[in-house]
């Protein structure tokens, strides 16, 4: 299998949007240059990225529904199936209600908790169980993908708990950086960062006018 | 006021973090060595982004409490304030109850939408408004910063609107690239992005086995 540049893996679902839209628009075909000012990336960065698809364009470009196929089979969405979720707070609960994510092939089928309020609940139809369970579910459904949602302070505890309970690919939503053994992927979604870049930017230019 | 590089102000959330738990745990002084033990990102990188705030280290280290001030002021953060939401879903809800923000001096003070059933009603203590009324609430209260959480189609009207309600910094939620004018920060939180490089990595490392 070939190794992707996570730059590449990063564009390619703006690509799937934009196809999806071409697609409700009717269009068949659509050329690299269409999907570059649609997606706003330049479009010989749109072709480097198509080129791993090894779909071939034809005169009047890609066939959309082929190319929005073959981009969902390199990022395997049609094959994530099964995840956990540790932490029931807003955000986790958000995420447990996230149409997007089935949509994407990624499907949440247990989520986890201390509160006692929270456990033996549904929120938006995932059972909540014991933080305590955690291994022994996990080991019996085979769950690969762990999605982390606790407070930050219990984020490598949450981490350990999963390498320990076969999880091979951490997505993890604390600003925490956690440490578990190499072959365990892990996956930041760093809202803070990306806050910090915002208002940063924000105050330069408010102090450059 | 000096232009600080992305990479920097990614990190420097994370920093904070480890303050914050070192001051918990009762320290007042702390090496770069430590804070790179802590969180994970090597220590030339460590002094760099800490040089940025201008606090001296002495024999012993940095100061705790001096320096986690030091690098909230870098990133503006005790000065963010108020911001509009546009898109009370299941992920805009949870934004809106997210306590993280606040501690960080965000605060969200109205919400939009277009669905009668939320308008006129209060999420997590924020008055939710009509769509139609962003420009006028935003003009008044001269807000600078517009999170988007709607649908990936709505996301450029959204943006449209937001530009031209005096709206300085998008925070951008969905993973529909926006088009604005050249002055507008945006910023992306993509979690799809992200679950692509997760679940690529994943079948990659499946097939080498």
């Amino acid at each position: 299998m070939d190794k992707i540049p996570t730059s590449t893996l990063k564009r390619l679902p703006q690509y799937i949007e934009v196809l999806k839209r071409l697609k409700k628009a009717g269009l068949h075909e659509v050329s690299a240059t269409k999907i570059s000012v649609f997606s706003n990336i330049h479009h010989t960065l749109v072709r480097k990225d198509i080129s791993f698809t090894k779909v071939a364009a034809t005169k009047t470009g890609y066939k959309v529904i082929p190319l929005q196929k073959a981009i969902e089979e390199l990022l395997d969405w049609v094959d994530i199936s099964s995840c956990l979720l540790v932490g029931v707070g807003h955000l986790g609960s958000a995420l447990l209600g996230y149409q997007e994510f089935s949509q994407r092939g990624l499907s949440i089928v247990a989520a986890f908790d201390n509160d006692p309020q929270k456990i033996d609940t549904k929120v938006h139809g995932v059972s909540v169980y014991s933080a305590l369970d955690i291994t022994a579910l996990a080991l019996q459904e085979k769950i690969r993908i762990g999605i982390i949602t606790v407070p930050p302070e219990s984020a490598q505890l949450i981490a350990d708990i999963m390498v320990h309970s076969g999880i091979k690919a951490i997505w993890n939503f604390t600003p925490h950086k956690i440490i578990v053994p190499p072959d365990i992927i892990v996956e930041y979604v760093d809202m803070f960062a990306s806050l910090a870049v915002l208002s940063r930017r924000l105050a330069e230019q408010h102090h450059i006018k």
